[in-house]
């Protein structure tokens, strides 16, 4: 048994299987002279069509088995091949110099990849890594160099890497792999969060592990501790056996849990919600048993694409998550870009700080016919399904204001050209703004109802990036701070008569599931793969008691007495 | 009499003279081949000695005339003369290809500015205009041109000009040079500042009056409301000339006020301090009639120069200001940068949201030995007068004991030394985090005072980059938010018998003295030229009276509300 390995623990559960590395392909390129270069460029043109054939089938059957948004990574390759500003100066290389494709490739690609990684804009590096990962198909057919095909393992293993890119983790058939384990990569990073989709466990920055691991040794990938055990005796395998048990048991206790109500020890009902990013995620919301959607994020129907969705695309979209939510309240977030997240289509001046620039309600404010139109289309679903309306970074109450007046207006000419909209639903904002959730009060008397955006606002409290490893010391959930304006809007809404809840990571957290109980927060939303284990916390947690806590803990001078608390407590 | 322009009102008062024209001189470079490309290079080495040998001159001055701050600006140009990396590629160019010195360094210069700009940052812009101002200079030796000199000026004129440098303003002597009017610029264009520190009206941003306005016509300038009226009939003469002994004649008011104490019409004193940034600065404060210094920045001390300053050479610039203070307050901020401001020498990686990044107490924490180089020199000083600490950027209370804990440990040591330190140095932080105003009672406990930076408080409050002009509108000093922001502060510091102190620009404004005055603010810091205003302003304000429209202020819904409300009232 060799030591063990950790890293940090991206997807909870335990695996034990025989290790399959996923090696880089040897792709190295070498400048040739050729003697008819209108040939080579038929060559570069072949297998730019064999990798548009490729990746189309790619991104179909990740829509199919995985979500439009992941698919929207191929829908990025695809862009990248046609892309004549990288094609072009490509075949102009090979005609002017009589280079071979392989050179050209390389040495334009370099060029691009070189000057969009040094720009300072996140978007712009996304489009660095796509260039690579499209010149690493293109390669592997003009060099007939096979690159390892992850979707043809057939039997179970554990599949080790130095880093999956997108296409690599699409392509992985959770049938046959059983979990993961990356020398980089964050919490966050691409495959951490494609393990959590796909529930199987996975350890990333591990560091090592392409160093150490040897193809068909067996490894235990412990993705509740981050842990990974190489060769492992017959009692540590043994050991993990029964803990894989146990937590497959307190799975299979949290499935029963599914059409049940949440209720606390006590008795009391609070709602469980999921939040979703696209219609294809609707089968994972209900399956998890969430009583309603308490954040659709309707930017990824943007994203991914040429040019804006239109009205009647908008609207089948609402109209799919509202009629299959079957009457359950549906969260709709408005437009949601600007900041880190641009479109490739919409032209925006570059900003200094793009976390406090022109983002969201903001941009939509500046852009009417923009919002207006996606306005229409919800306005339109609304009558297939219990829908709420939800603005995004409202910062003053005279932006709610005017997103409501448009929202009337928009209504008013739809009613008058004959076409149904539904009379109930309720207008809300995001509180993820400091000065809003300071005014909570003299916004709870216009609005109907507040969803508090916890990673924004605790970036804006603390005057923390939270993409910024220097600083994310400083992303503090449970500093006193951001649970006294947690407090503040939730008071502010029960005072009114309007309810209250959270769609940002904190809603689902162990720790701050008993704070805002207490709190008297009335919705949690979170990823539907954590609703039946909150629900199983709930019902095990007394929401008087957890209250009586409270001014204690808003009484607390730090994050870290918080935690400790807590833990004390539940 | 020709209809009036107008413009952005960058400093107040009006002059009535003659217009100046700065013009941009001639300086077009044609490319042409020299046979003697070392001859060529001695060309260029002289003309470089030459604008090194200007530019000491005019740094020097400026330090004298105005301050340190302003002569940095030089101490950056004479460094772009002295860039290997720059110079090196002129040289290079002029004996590769056989050029003239002018065209090789357009071209190579070109480059750079180019590169510069495009970059997403604004140090690197201001880098670029550097490059530009020193090239303008290089250029008028090389060819022989004349650049016009603004410091010759000896008759009482008004300065009409595209737009000033740097290099321009500096030269402008304020006895002559009555007033000026620029094309281009805004209210915190760098000439707009000078305009205010030399106290001479200024507008900027007025388009076309290099179009317009020719050489000895006879210009108003009224830089109360930004208006140009050029060659005026008598009677409009008259006029602005009344206006303009009313303005002097209140001016004259205001100064009798300088050693009186800042009392509220119902005898309620409160401090009025002033903001600085170098010693140089001592002066306008004690003219000013502050009674104290609220604000030291002590980065312009590590600016404009090619290494951190030294702990002698920090101690000697403390020590001049305490000095120089006489035992008045006196708080020292400690080293803010990081942000928007960087320091040439300290390589910091870039991150993708600045403001929301590593800067101030942040980067002090992280790079103990630079903070404690600092805090020795502080200590050291402390003898000299009546010295306050204060840390910036604080954001939990951790941040705050560790820096503390840093300072008794450098105190233990001096004291070990036989150094002496003051017994009574009182240690604050600024709230300018929301997290730190909304904690602010658990900071009262352990801080001796709290002042209140409300440029970045407003900024992370609403949300919005105050240097990005598409979300300028949401920069609201008078939202509620804010105000009750800092009612938490002041209501904290007042239950521990504690002070608090606002630093922010908001701390000078109109608008904003009659609220401040009745939320019980203590001491208000500002520009030195705003004291007398605000003390005369104070005098006519009842702290009773404005204490009780308190409640109704901070119940209103926005800012537009606040501010008519106060109007009303003040």
């Amino acid at each position: 048994m060799t030591s063990p390995l950790s890293g940090i623990a991206a997807s909870t559960g335990i695996a034990i299987a025989k290790a399959f590395r996923l090696e880089n392909p040897e792709l190295t390129v070498e400048q040739q002279q050729v003697g008819n270069p209108a040939e080579e460029i038929a060559r570069f043109d072949a297998a730019v069509a064999q990798s548009a054939a490729e990746l189309e089938v790619i991104q179909q059957k990740t829509a199919q088995q995985i979500s439009d948004k992941e698919a929207a990574i191929f829908g990025a390759h695809l862009l990248v091949l046609s892309d004549p500003e990288l094609i072009g100066p490509i075949k102009e290389r090979i005609s002017a110099d009589s280079v071979n494709a392989e050179f050209a490739l390389q040495e334009t690609s370099d060029m691009f990849i070189t000057m969009f990684e040094a720009m300072d804009n996140e978007y712009m590096k996304e489009r660095a890594a796509d260039i690579k990962d499209v010149r690493k198909r293109l390669l592997s057919h003009l060099l007939g160099v096979k690159i390892q095909d992850p979707s043809m393992i057939d039997e179970e293993v554990i599949v080790i890497a130095e880093d999956l890119t997108p296409s690599d983790t699409v392509q992985l058939n959770a049938q046959f792999v059983k979990g993961f384990i990356t020398d980089i990569g964050g919490r966050t990073s691409h495959s951490a969060i494609l393990a959590r989709t796909l529930e199987i466990p996975a350890v990333v920055g591990a560091q090592n592990a392409m160093a150490t691991i040897r193809n068909g040794q067996t490894v235990i990938i412990d993705g509740l501790e981050g842990k990974i055990i190489i060769d492992p005796d017959s009692a540590t395998i043994q050991q993990f056996e029964q803990e894989k048990s146990a937590y497959d048991a307190q799975k299979a206790e949290w499935a029963k849990l599914k059409d049940e109500p949440t209720l606390s020890a006590d008795g009391q009902h609070v709602e469980l919600a999921a939040n979703i990013g696209t219609p294809k995620d609707l089968a994972g919301v209900l399956e998890h048993g969430a009583e309603g959607i308490g954040l659709y994020r309707t930017e990824f129907l943007y994203m991914g694409r040429d040019a804006f969705p239109t009205e009647d695309e908008q609207f089948d979209a609402y109209s799919k998550v509202l009629k299959g939510m079957n009457g359950k309240p549906t969260v709709v977030r408005t437009l949601d870009i600007g900041g880190d997240k641009e479109l490739t289509y919409l032209d925006l001046p570059k900003e200094l700080n793009p976390f406090l620039g022109l983002r969201a309600i903001r941009l939509c404010l500046e852009m009417p016919e923009l919002f207006r139109t996606q306005l229409r289309a919800l306005l339109r679903a609304s009558v297939h399904g219990n829908l709420k309306i939800m603005f995004p970074m409202i910062a003053t109450i005279e932006e709610f204001r005017q997103g409501k007046a448009m929202l009337a207006e928009e209504k008013a000419k739809l009613l008058e050209a004959g076409i149904a909209v539904s009379d109930s639903i309720e207008v809300g904002i995001m509180v993820e703004i400091p000065s809003t959730a300071v005014m909570a009060d003299v916004f709870a008397k216009e609005v109907d109802f507040f969803s508090i955006g916890t990673n924004d606002l605790i970036q804006y409290t603390m005057a923390a990036d939270r993409m910024n490893e220097r600083v994310s010391y400083l992303y503090q959930p449970f500093n006193p701070a951001i649970l006294r304006l947690v407090k503040m809007v939730i008071d502010a809404a029960h005072k009114e008569g309007k309810w209250a809840g959270m769609c940002g990571e904190m809603a689902g957290d162990d720790i701050a599931i008993p704070i805002l109980l207490g709190l008297g927060l009335d919705e949690f939303s979170m990823s539907a793969s954590s609703v039946l284990k909150a629900r199983a916390q709930i019902s095990r947690l007394s929401k008087q008691e957890m209250a009586s806590h409270t001014d204690r803990i808003l009484a607390l001078s730090s994050s870290q007495e918080v935690e400790a608390y807590v833990k004390g407590i539940s």
